[in-house]
């Protein structure tokens, strides 16, 4: 097997063999992922990357691949990942629909990658951030990341994207009242897919008076956009705003605050992973652990006490360095 | 305010108030949340629970009242928590469908708690397994987890019940399909909801073949039965399978292995949620974090080194205590 750092070099020189090779090595956790990502790290920041997020049946599919063509006219290259979670009860649907919109997949400026793992190691959305990465050390200038905007999981993978399309459509029923429960703020662009439905009008009209009503500080006022994705109907349109939007975060300290809260966060989970490992071994071996099971299933130790007795090392490290105070 | 002592003995002694506000405590870590479940703990592991969990739209919570009614028939106490993620899409809709169904709240036999903050610290799933313990402890015999399977964290929650209920409905489309994609495994009893609707024979006969050629080493070969939960038809018999599947569970090693597994993972939980804050502190004051981000996003330094960094010292202490290898 290749070294990551032939997997590197061949991939930074063009092999797609090599880049698929690499996304499947990092999403499994394999010896020597970190190693290719480290290495691919400082070849990084040159795409800019849109989320795409909306429920099932809202026409994301079609609605991405119309994207990725209109980009590729302005001689742009795309990369897009497409993430199922697998939820159990919808199976893998878009990665069924993503089967059946082949067109753009033949087209060498184009690469697409499915993430539907719902075993992925370090969860979907790491394996998400870090193909993220990848495509975007490999030279793509687009990435489109496509996903059901089903759970928490999935909003916060959306989240990591420059620009957020939220997609909704007309008659799903109680669109608006769903759109309050908390997702309303990750949405850059408002798209009412299938517009050729009826309700359109009134959806979007309800909408812009959402918009209008909300609370907040940013000049960036999301525009509301109708299209139909199998015709290409207002494609051109939500390109041109998606393009404005990426001008508007550049203007100003938009997009380095977006990328640093995204730093942020992707070091904090790197360093909750990496500790979280050390606790696995450390219960496998260290202590009698499934002794204290047979306690606390018998109602002899509770595991407040146990997990706080676990972790006391660590609280009197996290003493030692001073770190309960902030520094005068 | 009561201390969580006072709030303690007050439940224990039948106060549905101070049940109510030990688990708002609880479901908030407010201070006091740890002690008063350290309290409780001793007198947990009495109630026995069922998961209940099918996609939106399947008549889970009217399932749910009719096997409350059943059970408490039966004069046996009810606990009945309803997990709603409020999914971004889907708003709050089993909690308006709890709201609808009143007729069991007014018994005072039963008691019914949401759990629908979506920003609930600590999660979910924690969240809900305190508040079964809770309780638990106030003497409940069977505990009812309603929530709607579309994602792994409402999967898991329903995993730490003793038996679990999957629903399906005819007529929803790829039910087979969607089930095959990992949930099989979890239901204890498969119930087909909606029965007098076209093609619940079918969706058995499906449901049964699938069951026949699964995989298992179990004995227990999980029913599929037919309801009707409007009318009752059907409730009956599933308690009956409830029950059997309760009394096959205790006559052997299963209800001791299921709740040794759910002790192990929440222990884990414990132990990493606290570890969590220990590093959010950290991170807040000791280093330099705002300057790291910076170069990390400035390509400077990669965030894969740092988080190693970060970590060695954790490392560091594992392998003083040895827990690398397996004690001889």
């Amino acid at each position: 097997m290749a070294s990551p750092t032939d997997l590197v070099s061949e991939a930074l020189s063009g092999s797609v063999r090599a880049l698929a090779k690499l996304i499947t090595m990092v999403e499994n956790e394999l010896p020597g992922a970190v190693e290719a990502l480290q290495q691919l790290y400082p070849k990084t920041g040159h795409a800019y990357i849109i989320g795409i997020t909306g429920p099932p049946g809202s026409g994301k599919s079609t609605l991405t691949d119309k994207i990725t063509k209109q980009l590729r006219k302005k001689e742009y290259t795309v990369g897009i990942v497409a993430v199922d979670p697998t939820s159990p009860f919808t199976g893998g649907a878009l990665l069924g629909d993503r089967l059946r919109m082949q067109d753009v997949t033949n087209d060498a400026g184009v690469f697409v990658r499915s993430m539907a793992t719902r075993g992925t190691l370090g969860g979907l959305s790491k394996a998400t951030a870090d193909t993220i990465k990848i495509l975007d050390a490999f030279g793509k200038d687009f990435i489109l990341i496509e996903t059901v905007g089903v759970g928490q999981d999935e909003v916060d993978i959306v989240k990591t994207a420059d620009t957020t399309l939220l997609i909704s459509v007309p008659g799903l029923g109680d669109e608006i009242q769903a759109l309050k429960a908390g997702i309303m703020e990750i949405g850059d662009i408002f798209v009412v897919n299938k517009a050729d439905r009826e309700g359109a009008d009134r959806l979007v009209t309800e909408l812009s008076l959402m918009l209008d009503l909300s609370p907040t500080t940013s000049p960036w006022r999301p525009p509301v956009i109708k299209t139909i994705a199998p015709t290409g109907e207002g494609v051109p349109e939500l390109i041109e705003k998606i393009l404005m939007h990426q001008q508007f975060l550049q203007s100003g300290q938009g997009l380095s605050k977006k990328r640093n809260e995204r730093a942020r966060g992707e070091i904090i989970n790197l360093i909750e992973q990496e500790i979280s490992k050390y606790i696995h071994k450390m219960l496998k071996y260290d202590l009698p652990f499934d002794e204290v099971i047979e306690q606390v299933v018998a109602r002899k130790k509770d595991p407040y006490s146990f997990a706080h007795k676990v972790t006391e090392p660590f609280a009197k490290y996290y003493q030692i360095y001073k770190v309960d105070k902030p520094k005068s």
